[in-house]
């Protein structure tokens, strides 16, 4: 994605429903800074300073009023709300279908009456290929989710398709790998990197299920902004992308480098692996690169670093009652 | 199948969930004769006849009381319920998904629950394709369904998967190809056969949305029931099977066809082109046939002739006032 591309997001509506977490801190200031009129949704806000130049709005999918409201006069919506962790989801199945998929149609409806064009929406490519057969992934892989989390997600999946297929939108899916960066907190089992590193950090323990093979494709955060910008400004026929790093890493992989990141040394407990977690994810992303000219660019160790000192700086913030 | 191995039924208790109306009728008397024991239950029961000699409960998935009586000591479920129309899953989208997928998932709570082994779904291979690409379709073609209908049954077979995968079921599902003969009223908009008989029968308008060049696989009620027994004793690994004749039929075919069986001409209006309709999907049947030993066997003539014999009962049953 070109710079001059990138500027045809200048005065345009955009929307983050679901945006008061992680990936909302990670976009938001890259629409701001980019020209866009920036409102952002969503249950609450753990964040002010990424949302700055930013409107927000407290609400959740249930809010009908309040999104109408936001939505109007939206050019794109970019949606990461009703994310439940995988252990949640498999917890409460019916409800996660109702809030996650039942709640997305809604939202795809609200949009579309609104004249919202596009829909960009954090698929995730972690759990949609389930046990597929061996990685990497491609979007052309038969999905065969083994996890609630997963399947919901790619209903949310064909419903975008749909409502591209019967009424023009042109929403798109990006099938994300494992996120991680500034702005994950790693205090919700979301996020084995920011987990453990707050682990570390505090001296706890590493819980991993399973022997710590299993192999993760690791996307940083700035990275998956970058995608969701060059999504939200595709032209093309493709509507859903993986993406992610291409590169698989282990839980040992990941808990190795993080003890030369910080220098100190993990304490890691095994445990019987869940059912649910696939044994191996690594995404294939050159649909991606060819369609939107994206790839992960932010180095490993870099992005580490970077993770690491924000999970500090969020912790030294903590210890002193912030 | 050989007959030794359909007697492998006998004595099995089986629960056909949905089992009031065409499916559950072309399926309880095969049952009832292979000494199986056999409880149907459902929201209406259409039939007399074909539910002879099996136990008949009233009611829907809400009803868990009913449900968990009816599933106490079961050892086969075969799940037709929460069927509507792909019209009507159109026009209520949020409510189809949370009846059909969310009220399948709690069928398979109860049913695991309750001991039972297998359910056998009837999903369907006529909408879970929908713009795949090219026909016949294979269970390894990526599913690109453009129906909520489509969506929703896709959406239940990956949580049957993931009820195998997790608490060790071995549920199957028959993705059924357009399924039509006796006990399909054609009254309700579903079973393009059936209704086009009716018409006929009635000297009504036959109504065809699109140029009638649409092509569909048509599979005889008859060989679907033999496929879900075949699925219930099935020892293999699949979890997913197409159902169907294997033959792409066009609408305007079935009109002439049924125009040679009835011995009347059909007064046919051509609408417009429906954007959840399918241009044309034929499934291609192989792993059932090496899998199950199955394969549609029933003459497409002979099966339009017993469809046309029962229709017509119908209709004169009815202007009898029956």
């Amino acid at each position: 994605m070109s710079v001059a591309e990138a500027d045809r997001l200048e005065g345009k509506t955009c929307v983050v429903v679901g945006g008061g977490g992680f990936l909302g801190a990670q976009l938001t200031p890259k629409l701001v800074a980019l020209g866009a009129k920036v409102r952002v949704f969503g249950r609450t806000r753990y964040f002010a300073r990424p949302l700055y130049g930013a409107h927000w709005t407290s609400g959740t999918l249930d809010d009908v009023e309040k999104l109408v409201a936001v939505l109007s006069g939206a050019d794109i919506v970019f949606h990461f709300a009703g994310a439940s962790s995988p252990a949640g989801a498999e917890a409460n199945r019916i409800s996660d279908l109702s809030t996650n998929v039942g709640g997305s149609v809604a939202l795809m409806d609200l949009c579309r009456h609104s004249g919202v064009g596009r829909i960009v929406f954090a698929s995730s490519g972690g759990t949609i290929y389930g046990d597929a057969g061996l990685p990497p992934f491609s979007e052309t892989t038969l999905p065969r989710p083994i996890s609630t989390y997963g399947i919901n997600k790619l209903g949310v999946e064909h419903y975008l398709r749909l409502y591209n297929h019967l009424y023009g939108m042109r929403n798109v899916s990006l099938r994300m790998a494992n996120p991680f960066g500034p702005y994950q907190h790693g205090t919700k089992q979301q996020g084995a990197i920011s987990v453990f590193t707050r682990l570390m950090l505090e001296d706890g323990v590493i819980r991993i299920w399973g022997d710590g093979t299993a192999t993760r494709d690791y996307l940083y955060g700035g990275d998956a902004a970058d995608a969701m910008i060059a999504a939200a400004l595709y032209d093309g026929e493709a509507e859903v992308f993986n993406i992610g790093s291409g590169v698989g890493r282990t839980l040992n992989e990941v808990v190795a480098s993080l003890e030369t990141v910080l220098g100190v040394t993990a304490r890691v407990e095994y445990l019987p692996k869940r059912a649910f977690d696939v044994a191996a994810s690594i995404l294939d992303c050159r649909l991606a690169e060819t369609e939107l000219g994206w790839r992960a660019s932010c180095d490993w160790n870099a992005a580490l670093a970077l993770t690491c000192d924000w999970i500090r700086q969020d912790v030294a913030a903590e210890r002193a009652g912030r």
